[in-house]
C-alpha cells in the first residue's frame, strides 16, 4: 500500500449495533441491538444459531501489539501466533462466537453460548 | 451507553493485517501478511482450516445504512432484516469465511474458498 488514495482505505471504523447484557459466564446472555440498527432483526427468529461478532473492549489496548501467546492461557505449552490461536490477544480483538438463539423479544435477543463479557459491543450479527 | 467515559468505548477502529491478494472468485487466493504482524502466524500450518475476517472495502458507505435486503440478492424473496442474512449489506461490513490452508511462503498463506475480493483488508485469522 502506498500513495494517499492507498492510505484512506486504511480507517476502518466501525460502530457498535449493541451491547452484550448478562454478567456470569454460564447461561444465557441478552443481546440488546440499538433502536436504530431493530430493523436488521426481522426474520431473525427463523434461525436457531447465528453468528455474532463482538469488540472484546476490556482487553488493554497494550495487549493488541501482543503477537505470539500461549495456547489457551496454558504457561506449559509453547507460544505460538496469535493468528494459530483463539486467544483474544489479537491486534483487532473481535470475538466471534456460534449462538444458540432462544428466543427474540422485540430488539433483545436471549441467547446461549455467548462467551462476551457484560457491556461488551456488539459489531455484527449473521444468520448460519 | 451515557456519559463520557461509556462514550469513548463507542469509537473502535481497526487496522488491517494484511490483504487479500488474487482477483478471480475461484480457486486459491494469497492472504499477503503485513510484515510487522507476520510473528502471529507462528504455528499456523498445523491448522487445515481457518477463519478470515476482512473488510468488504468495496461496499459504498451509503449501503452501511441499508438494514433490510433481499435473501441472496433474489428479488423474487421478500426482504428480511441483513442479521439474519448473511448479505454484504450491514452497518459494519466485515466479511467472515472458513477457508482451506493449502500452503504458508512466509508471511503468504494460500487459501482456498476464500470469497474476499482483490485488495480486501484483513482483520484477523483464527484457528478453527
Amino acid at each position: 500500500m502506498s500513495g494517499i488514495d492507498d492510505k484512506a482505505t486504511d480507517a476502518i471504523t466501525l460502530e457498535p449495533i449493541g451491547f452484550v447484557r448478562g454478567g456470569a459466564d454460564e447461561g444465557t446472555k441478552v443481546i440488546a441491538v440499538e433502536p436504530r440498527f431493530a430493523e436488521g432483526l426481522e426474520g431473525i427468529e427463523a434461525h436457531r444459531h447465528l453468528w455474532v461478532l463482538y469488540w472484546m473492549h476490556e482487553l488493554p489496548a497494550e495487549e493488541r501489539r501482543r503477537l505470539r501467546a500461549h495456547p489457551q492461557g496454558d504457561r506449559s505449552r509453547a507460544k505460538r501466533g496469535v493468528f494459530a490461536l483463539h486467544s483474544p490477544f489479537r491486534p483487532n480483538p473481535i470475538g466471534l462466537t456460534r449462538v444458540k438463539l432462544v428466543k427474540r423479544e422485540g430488539r433483545r435477543l436471549i441467547v446461549e453460548g455467548l462467551d462476551a463479557h457484560d457491556g461488551s459491543p456488539v459489531l455484527d450479527i449473521k444468520s448460519g
